[in-house]
């Protein structure tokens, strides 16, 4: 005996990215604002002189990586029900990726999920995490293990909320805006050889040229089975990174830069890219002081780590390559000699 | 500046529910099957005989709704992470609602979601919980308030489970049945006044009509944003009951079966019910022993209590009504006074 059970169709997503558009802000629900320690001294104030809401509480967290886990997640969730937040209600994502990615996760689980906002307070967040609705948190097993897909309802990028930036930060944010053109746009490479982002009108430019970029990718393939996988250039080495040095050394943006360096060795090792390509690339991630290099403390391990990625369906380990600048080769057939000595390859 | 992100439209989803189809069952990728020790030490071995996997491993939880929280959650998720589940990886909920809800969970948030199939062990779970995606734990502040919308791959009802189950909980999926056949099916509930559910024929036709209504209403409204709110017949009473009770002197379906006879009288004091329509359905969950009154410690409470569930968007309860037997309506205007005054009456 069989009963067919058959969904309706959801309808068509879509959301806006602003640049520059904060004051246009406006709620009639109950707002949660979730943000860290750092963003909060720095910019809460601007930020409630320009929201227009009824009734809204905020959520500090501790400021870096080692927080996105559960203990902090649990904390927004705890704090929604104590202030009595309804399906109804708003959560605001007012930091970089980490307060954004959990900001989601608690929207889309708190009671079966409601709606969240955007207001990414990083180069990286704004160019990278804000867009895409991927959420997550980390755990002892890796990065963004445990998560949902779940898009906001809106993302503001505010060029002003930059000008606190570490240059350290700025930089990573940088790489995320390389890696963006390296895969995608030879011509948008080019420009970037050419023009410094420290000028903020450049800057506009290329946050608005590299958001355009993603939006357009996750609109192909929201829950990357296909070309989003692409935005995970430089990630699989980038991940392994970050977890053997326990988050604590590099930034995201500088451990993509590191991984970028590596992935490309790889292409280059398989003839998809040329070394002045490479050199090329390389030398626009030092042009922002970016690390390209990491002494691997064991090779062994630090294939082995690959399996542990998420991206790497039936332990077959995903690369994402660049295949000429402007382009990429998505490759799950490479052989663990060809990686190892790709890796230890240092005239690369 | 304005970006905008518009997302492919989802696909159509479909699954299928199978009744005493379980040896059909096969697949070819890591499986991790969830259940608890009761049904562990009772149905294992038949279902592990009658499993066609490649590489399966099991996760026993503790047995009971106070287990359905963070903690059993993080543990599943972890024992996945130790045997390198990737995004492939099939869960397999083997149990009751409690296994399912906690099983779709975790399959819904490990690695931004994977795959999982409901095997109901309960009469209960396998004419409720199994179909419609709902999943979640509990927390201090009351019942599933923490969870996600996922879908099965597949729902296996097998009444050969059921042999085994203890007469309260058999009892407890019928007031779930009696629910279904009062708000939306006249002639199913003037059956079940007829017909005695011991008998193992008269069973598998209610557990397949109420599957069938469950999945239309599903069907119709996956968010629960209109119709799909009328499952909740009884619920909101219920959810205050088991909450005030600490989840450990009812059943859920006892607590349903109590919540029903709570909204009759609200349905009567409104004039939507009849006081011999009232009495039949009554009597019809007294048939199965179902509990039928509870004493209210303290009514304002009570009352106060229904603004945490989170069907009540911006503070409005949400009163799932008969409007004579095999008819609903949706109320949010009731005073509270009637709805004290209704909790008040023993003679309704």
């Amino acid at each position: 005996m069989k009963i067919d059970v058959i969904l309706k169709e959801a309808t068509s997503k879509s959301y806006v990215v602003s640049i520059d558009e904060l004051d246009k802000l406006e709620f009639d629900t109950k707002v949660a604002i979730v943000t860290n320690t750092t963003v909060s001294s720095l910019h809460l104030q601007t930020l409630l002189g320009l929201l227009h809401v009824k009734e809204y509480f905020v959520i500090t967290l501790s400021d870096g990586e080692s927080y996105k886990n559960f203990t902090s997640l649990n904390y927004i969730l705890e704090a929604c029900f104590e202030h009595r937040l309804d399906r109804k209600s708003l959560l605001i994502a007012f930091g970089g990726g980490v307060i954004g990615d959990m900001t989601g996760f608690a929207a889309s689980i708190f009671q079966r999920g409601i709606d969240f906002i955007q207001i990414p307070t990083t180069l990286l967040s704004q160019v990278d995490a804000s867009v895409g609705g991927k959420t997550g948190i980390n755990n002892s097993y890796g990065k963004n293990l445990i998560g949902t897909f779940w898009q906001p309802r809106a993302v503001y990028c505010e060029t002003a909320f930059l000008k606190t930036l570490p240059p350290r930060e700025f930089s990573a944010g940088v790489a995320e805006i390389i890696k963006m053109a390296v895969t995608f746009d030879k011509p948008f490479f080019e420009w970037l050889e050419t023009h410094d982002l420290s000028d903020e009108a450049n800057l506009k430019i290329a946050i608005q040229k590299s958001v355009s970029l993603k939006a357009r990718v996750v609109a192909l393939d929201e829950r990357e089975e296909g070309v989003r996988a692409v935005l995970n250039y430089g990630h699989t080495f980038a991940h392994v990174i970050e977890n053997e040095t326990k988050y604590t050394t590099y930034l995201h943006g500088e451990a993509v830069a590191i991984g970028i360096v590596m992935a490309n060795k790889l292409a280059f090792k398989l003839g998809l890219l040329t070394q002045e390509e490479m050199k090329r690339i390389k030398k626009l991630l030092e042009q922002y002081h970016l690390p390209t290099t990491y002494t691997i403390p064991s090779l062994e391990a630090f294939y082995d780590a690959f399996f542990l990625d998420k991206k790497s369906a039936h332990a077959k380990i995903k690369f994402i390559l660049v295949s000429s600048i402007g382009g990429y080769e998505i490759r799950n057939d490479i052989a663990k000699e060809i990686v190892i000595s790709a890796l230890k390859d240092d005239n690369a």
